[in-house]
């Protein structure tokens, strides 16, 4: 508490001087939030080479903090799943967490070819008569089958995501006969329809997992999934492919870019 | 459990006449995290005009499956805080969950114009000389001060999200005497530098809520938060806007569109 601060509270000090300074009495929770969030940057993109970062006091003088402030921000990234802390040997790198393409639509092998092996587990798939919701999103007749599929994803055999995925029947059917375990689901689209995909729309959401998606996705119970709903069209505008995609928000980070004039930006 | 199923189930026994079919002993918990998605997606949509949903037994026929399995997968929305659930009294929508569009670069307030006032509370407003890690990315020299700043923002009075900005100084500075409490940063910006804004690098995560971040945010501890990192460039590509954005998952959705191939969609 009555550790000097470093050049980030100091810096804050120093604001006295400019006309607008509403709260210069911020508690440590508010500075270790700060701090943690430079810090998760740093981490996530491999910027501690051999996965072990510096010793408090050396990361305290680079974030321009104190100690107290930085084993606080520590805690918070432990608690995120995303460093190790042991007395003795410091704060290590827990796991990787990947980044996922948002700037086109693509398969998860697709988009993490890079970062390792994407497999497939299949949970269960089969025809089904789907509810009205599902009918409707994908443009059916009322008690149109589909072909219901879930899969748990791995990559480099750690669970990554959860898949629940709906096909309209004809797109779906030829897929009991692929290699569906090392294969993403739009190549195969791609291969049995011989159009390419065309566009998705998609929600993202943050929830927190249930006890028994917990449990498969092999996290802890509450732990925050990153949860993607998405419907995706062939290129000539069919709806064909309506899935259900839970991420561990410990493994998985969305990466992509906006244009504030979309049509400017993407039309030089 | 001896209840019998609808016609999602009976869809997937049908299954067994279909070449791959490698799970047709589901648990029930796999059959509500299904349900559960189908029926998130109606309640997030307003698809339950008055805000209070069907009876179980009906819920359970429209969607095909057995109360038993509806009834847990009320119980898996209820835990993400979408519903309440009351005897006597049924099920009822427990809050709005608002869609932040992720077509373009907007505001807060720009996107969710339709759907209420976003209100922002100043935490803290001061010059600082930023870590490295800031300066770099806003492509400074060593020492340069930047503005940090940090709102809790309200959209029809209730917490949204927590947001953290860094801005370059001559960027930074004028907006002391802007009105932050109504405004989006990103009109302020364009205010005061005369240009549009350009593009931003995103990355999206989620994260569970520590203690302190779920009080200032009134949200229970733990809770599934969307995490936002966004550096903002102007129009002439100079990076003046660093922000880390948690938002409650449980009242946004973020929407958006991708396509298979950008070029040739977005440039018909």
């Amino acid at each position: 508490m009555s550790q000097s601060d470093g050049p980030l509270e100091a810096g804050m000090e120093k604001a006295t001087a400019v006309p607008v300074m509403t709260d210069t009495r911020r508690s440590r929770a508010d500075r270790a939030r700060q701090v943690a969030d430079l810090l998760r940057r740093e981490i996530v993109q491999g910027g501690f080479g051999e996965g072990r970062l510096p010793l408090e006091a050396a990361l305290a003088r680079e974030f321009g903090t104190s100690r107290n402030t930085m084993r606080e921000a520590l805690d918070l990234l432990r608690g995120e799943g995303l460093v190790e802390r042991c007395p003795g040997v410091g704060t290590t790198v827990a796991g990787e967490k990947y980044p996922h393409d948002l700037h086109r639509l693509l398969g998860l092998a697709e988009t993490l070819h890079e970062h390792g092996r994407v497999s497939n587990e299949v949970r269960t798939m089969g025809l089904i008569e789907p509810p009205a919701a599902v009918g409707r999103r994908l443009g059916l007749a009322a008690g149109e089958p589909v072909v219901y599929l879930e899969r748990l994803r791995r990559l480099n055999g750690l669970p990554l995501s959860l898949d629940l995925t709906y096909l309209v029947r004809d797109v779906g059917e030829p897929l009991f006969d692929a290699d569906l375990e090392r294969n993403d689901i739009f190549v195969l689209l791609e291969q049995v329809t011989g159009q390419p995909l065309g566009t998705a729309e998609l929600t993202m959401e943050a929830v927190n997992a249930d006890a028994h998606t917990a449990a498969v996705l092999d996290a802890p119970r509450g732990a925050a999934l990153l949860m993607i709903e998405r419907l995706t069209h062939l290129s000539d505008g069919r709806p064909v492919d309506l899935e259900f995609v839970r991420f561990r928000g410990d493994r998985l980070t969305m990466r992509g870019h906006l244009h504030r004039d979309p049509e400017e930006d993407t039309c030089p």
